[in-house]
């Protein structure tokens, strides 16, 4: 059976945006990720700041990695997300998942985006449905 | 004052993710948004699906370019999403983006993303804070 | 196999928050609902206006009666509402229910709250979980 | 100008549907509020568990008091409930609403409900629009 170090090795190798979106993981486990990103030009909305998009998936990568930690193929059902702070290019952002219950066919879990002053910069609540297909090495 | 095509072309001129999207705007009003584009190899996750931050990128731009037809900078609030069938590279994903209501503070959108077979690919209800500032060219 | 309407006369019969709200169902068929009540003086908060959950319960009710129409046992599994504007006593609410999306475990609803002048009172968007149970009388 | 509990006897001087829903309060402080109540034969919907609208209404309750704590009267935009566990009469519900960010204009909480084994029952995640009208007995 793959570990959790097992899987997130299998994602990575693949995972192409994520690979764009230049996030290094600082923390796996089962049910929770740590992990952080530069804001770059190309992330920028015409408002000059980073498109909610980059928030989102940023957070949308930590809690895939959190929940698909446990073995099962797991995706993103419903996700709540609330833009509380903008951020700008050249801002590191860190983004923290915490697995706040695991169901047999759900999961939640709550994902913070923070910036480097600790500024809380999205709250992000998903909903992970968790299909019978264990994630394993092709 | 601006029209809402000064400020559609106003908030293109700078966005620089909405352009990595490759988005194409099909049509645009106030209060409404209709916008394509293809999803690329480097759009998907660690499953070969496209990223969900993709996906919520594409609706928020729509519901960016809806919002702010009124002329004053708005920004997203609360967006809730829910994933309801994946997509791949290669598939083209439609969005549209409509206005349900505009209060004074805030206003409330409804964004469907849609494939080629018309079969919905994302649920999102977006609401907008509206700030005192007026959009205008630098 | 039980029809819509006898799925509808099984969750009435036993439904005492429903009947304490007043409800009364204008239309029901499988994956829709739209249903009206009055406001009393009991259901408002410490402003004197409707208390949020009164809002949402009536709109959780036309939610679960749309979504149960199809036979198997569905309950609210993720919902995202906004308050767009306020009622108070006397007021009567219209709330309509229509289903977006059915897939296999989950179903897609979208439900609005309306007053007598048809303004937006609240929009709320519900994902149902279906479970292999059937619905039928005891 | 009133103290967070002159603002709470305010409120629940008035506040009849959480007078209904039996909601004692135990503890109270600008942005946090913990209270706990029974489950009732009449809050039951048509399949014997306790109905969504009262899980959400106990949970708003706790919101509102929390964040009407800084002296604004503050009302509840929009919130994304997710129902992880059901309850039926004659058990306990506790709730626990935590403001995790206050801005000028908008607050961000975190709400949860519990049963008396300390399982989840609902996870709730409110942001709140602050007026700009401040609290007073009339």
């Amino acid at each position: 059976m793959s570990t959790p170090q097992d899987i997130l090795q299998i994602m990575l190798a693949k995972d192409k945006f994520t690979e764009w979106l230049g996030i290094i993981i600082d923390e796996h486990k089962v049910g929770y990720c740590k992990l952080h990103f530069t804001v770059r030009d190309e992330m920028l909305n015409g408002f000059d700041i980073v498109h909610g998009g980059i928030v989102f998936a940023a957070a949308d990568s930590a809690f895939a990695f959190a929940c698909n930690g446990h073995g099962r193929l797991t995706v993103a059902l419903d996700v709540s997300i609330s833009f509380v702070k903008t951020a700008t290019a050249g801002d590191q952002l860190f983004v923290e998942a915490n697995e706040i219950h695991e169901g047999n066919k759900t999961g939640f879990y709550d994902v913070r985006v923070t910036n480097k002053a600790g500024e809380i910069i999205a709250l992000f609540k998903g909903t992970a449905y968790r299909t019978d297909r264990m994630i394993s090495p092709e």
